[in-house]
């Protein structure tokens, strides 16, 4: 578990391909986990068993769920119910906040 | 389920005490809600099953879990296992994103 945190410019994990995430707050059932993009960087189609919510806190996002696009701008959200495929597009740099349940213990393991 | 979702400021319950809220998207295992508070406004002690997540988006409150108290600002965030009672004290007005495992269902029913 990790209790209280804060936005910290140098824990930013690089994924490449423009991509750099941080893992917040979280506990077993719960975790916050803030992503970065560049301008024009995508986030692949994957899908996992979580149930995912993505909140925009900067930037636009041309974001897909088994084929629907939705066009997301600060301060949207989306959910994505687990098991579904879903990537963004990043139309301008910004951040997203990902929301998961359970806890992504793949992300503690890097 | 609401899938995606923005801000809307005719969209607030008004809960009194200078609190208010705004269901965001969620599906059955997972809620995301704004809350505004205004200056001094406190949010009772409490407690639910659900495990919580909250994020400042703006403001500032002192958060206290089981009488251990934090101070969080814009960006900080903060965990809250199941059923471990809660509240908050606002310092400064401003708006927290409350992420909940599973859906407050109870929030649905007003």
């Amino acid at each position: 578990m990790q209790r209280v945190t804060a936005h910290d410019e140098s824990r930013w994990q690089e994924l490449g391909g423009g991509q750099r995430r941080q893992v917040r707050s979280y506990d077993e059932h719960l975790m916050l986990v803030e992503v970065n993009f560049d301008d024009g960087a995508v986030g692949a189609l994957h899908s996992h068993p979580h149930t995912q919510i993505s909140y925009v806190l900067s930037g636009s996002f041309s974001y897909e769920i088994e084929g629907t696009t939705y066009e997301l701008n600060p301060g949207d959200s989306i959910v994505v119910e687990g098991g579904r495929t879903h990537g963004c597009a990043c139309k301008s740099a910004g951040t997203l906040l990902d929301i998961f349940t359970p806890a992504r213990e793949d992300f503690l393991s890097h």
